[in-house]
């Protein structure tokens, strides 16, 4: 593979249109910095299946499998609603997931300052709010076996689905929080069922051991999901960095990317071991889906779509710099008032399209 | 049994001293309205475990088979922590909904008007808000088997826990959740991750069969309970019922509570099949914990207490009037600005405590 290799993944929806955007900075940064990244580009989920009956080919794993990066934009839509569980749009971000082993979901939850009063909370209690929830992505119940749907026998029907963690698993995803926290507010909240779950017992007694023998220095919290669900509502900038498993991660992100009031604008970050040449195995995802209700009208916003290529060059480039330098740029054009329809309040006219906000990046760079 | 029996478990934290209030609004309906309702009483949770060595006796499990409703004031604290699981306090309230088969958990999310301003929220969000979760309480993840931690053999450990929904169980509860919706606004909304669990496929398909053979009549519509969880932060007020599975259930309902800024306000009920009498098996419950760090102080809140005795008039004892009544009453309390300690703003002083707050509900009624 060349180096600083990058495979785009646009998918289904909006992915397309955000991520010709992101294009667009990718070329500026080739044109104007120097840099190059070399870039290819594949199908996944409806598309994949669209094109080839499958919603990741063998062909585009081992092709993700080797690059520094991938770029994913979203997948799925109403469209393949009825397709059977196994082919589903999904089920190819899951495999990427999987077999790149991806353990580390990262996923900032930020509040952009010029985007505080978007919020569905008083701008009080989430301007300035910075934190990170770390989710386990690679296990869990979305993984776990036996699952799926058998007859009872009686004409009924049962379905199964297995939440499995291991030791392993646990402490590395654990790990991954404690370090990030070290680069940031120094806390780390863990977040279980461990009351009504075994599961979360394990969690929270590896999470534990993590922290007492490897970073006894970084403060650690345990909360019961529910109550970190309620907390994360009322009063979420008491949270640095969050961690928690597959599913509760699911839930819990999307309610804490809602409450920034800038969906639209969030990045995530999926990482795993590291690979020959010392990166990371990883996969950049806006933390938006594929909202096939505006897809194709010019509407929707590539702001994190194009963080989430800010967080490659910090994460898989080296290139920490050009990271900032691009945060920078977007963080200027929302100074600067430019606003798709999705950071404009009831009555506001005149939205930016999706290509006249990548435009707009540009120019701050 | 007597008529109208009533098995009072007060349980741990602040649940005695919420419990107290009941006991004089009880006695004010037998006093002043010639409701007799037979009161017992017994232990639950740590109060249980520190005077049998078990969260719930078979005996206690036993009174409460047989009497019309339980009323529950909460379980679990710090001091608990270390116990075993399989005696831990909150093992004493899942064998109540367990045994008793108590498998709708209606958890109404209102917004008392005297309150909005509490919530973290705006209050354009969530002013007027009223919208009800309807829980699973008996399946799922909670109860599914397999379940325990496991040594791999190789140093570390292994925690399973089993999903596990059958037909019956899910029809049921959407049952449950479309009768009212029809004395409400008619719609429900289902939430689960069918798109990565086949669990809830198989939820979602039977909650559209409930519908389309039973309640045509009633507007369904279905959500990724992490859309789910984002929709309620950002707009709950487009929800009447939502219907979901034990464990979603548990973080959204938990989340919805402290969106409307009034968990120290907010009452359920639990129903099971109907007994010989025709009265479901009823168990009720504030939605707010044991609050251990509150607990002895007389700063608690027992207006969920005392709502969820409403509940129980209503839906055990059929005295909706009453019900009415006592409802109004804690709603008269709080337009003339009473206020426990979790209803003021900071910088507020002089907070009503929790035995204020019972008499001026008595006083009211
Ligand atoms: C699309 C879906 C499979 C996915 C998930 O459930 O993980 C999404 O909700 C996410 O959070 O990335
Ligand atoms: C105390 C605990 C076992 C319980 C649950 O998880 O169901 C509580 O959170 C609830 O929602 O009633």
């Amino acid at each position: 593979m060349p180096d600083n290799s990058l495979l785009i993944l646009p998918g289904d929806g909006i992915g397309p249109e955000v991520m010709a955007e992101v294009r667009k900075v990718i070329d500026w940064f080739g044109d104007k910095r120097g840099i190059a990244l070399d870039v290819s580009e594949d199908l996944v989920g409806g598309a994949a299946y669209d094109a080839h009956g499958t919603p990741l080919t063998d062909a585009t794993m081992a092709k993700a499998q080797e690059v520094d990066a991938v770029l994913l934009g979203a997948v799925g839509g109403p469209k393949y609603d009825e397709l059977d569980f196994s082919v589903k749009p999904e089920r190819g971000l899951l495999r990427l997931r999987k077999e790149m082993d991806l353990y580390a979901n990262i996923r900032p939850a930020q509040c952009f300052d010029a985007l505080a009063d978007f919020s569905s909370l008083k701008r009080e209690i989430v301007a300035g709010l910075d934190i990170v929830i770390v989710r386990e992505l690679t296990s869990g119940i979305y993984f776990g076996e036996p699952r799926g749907i058998i007859d009872d026998n009686e004409g009924g029907r049962i379905g199964v689905n297995t939440q499995r963690y291991t030791t392993n698993e646990i402490r590395r995803v654990a790990r991954s929080a404690f370090e990030l926290a070290k680069r940031r507010g120094n806390k780390v909240c863990s977040m279980e069922k461990a009351n009504v779950m075994e599961s979360g017992i394990l969690w929270r007694e590896e999470v534990q051991w993590v922290h007492d023998n490897e970073y006894p220095e970084v403060e650690l919290s345990h909360m019961y999901a529910d109550a970190g669900a309620m907390q994360l509502c009322r009063n979420p900038k008491q949270f640095d960095v969050i961690v928690t498993d597959n599913l509760f991660g699911d839930l819990l992100s999307d309610a804490a990317a809602m409450l920034t009031g800038s969906l639209g604008m969030l990045p995530s970050a999926s990482l795993g071991a590291p690979m020959a040449n010392g990166r990371p195995k990883a996969m950049y995802e806006p933390v938006h889906g594929s909202a096939p209700d505006i897809a194709g009208q010019g509407k929707a916003n590539p702001c994190a779509c194009i963080l989430s290529l800010a967080m490659a060059l910090r994460y898989s480039f080296d290139l920490g710099d050009e990271a900032t330098r691009l945060e920078k740029a977007v963080e200027k054009v929302l100074a600067d008032g430019v606003r798709t329809a999705d950071l404009m309040q009831a009555g506001e006219r005149d939205p930016a399209t999706t290509a006249q906000m990548g435009d707009a990046v540009i120019a701050a760079l």
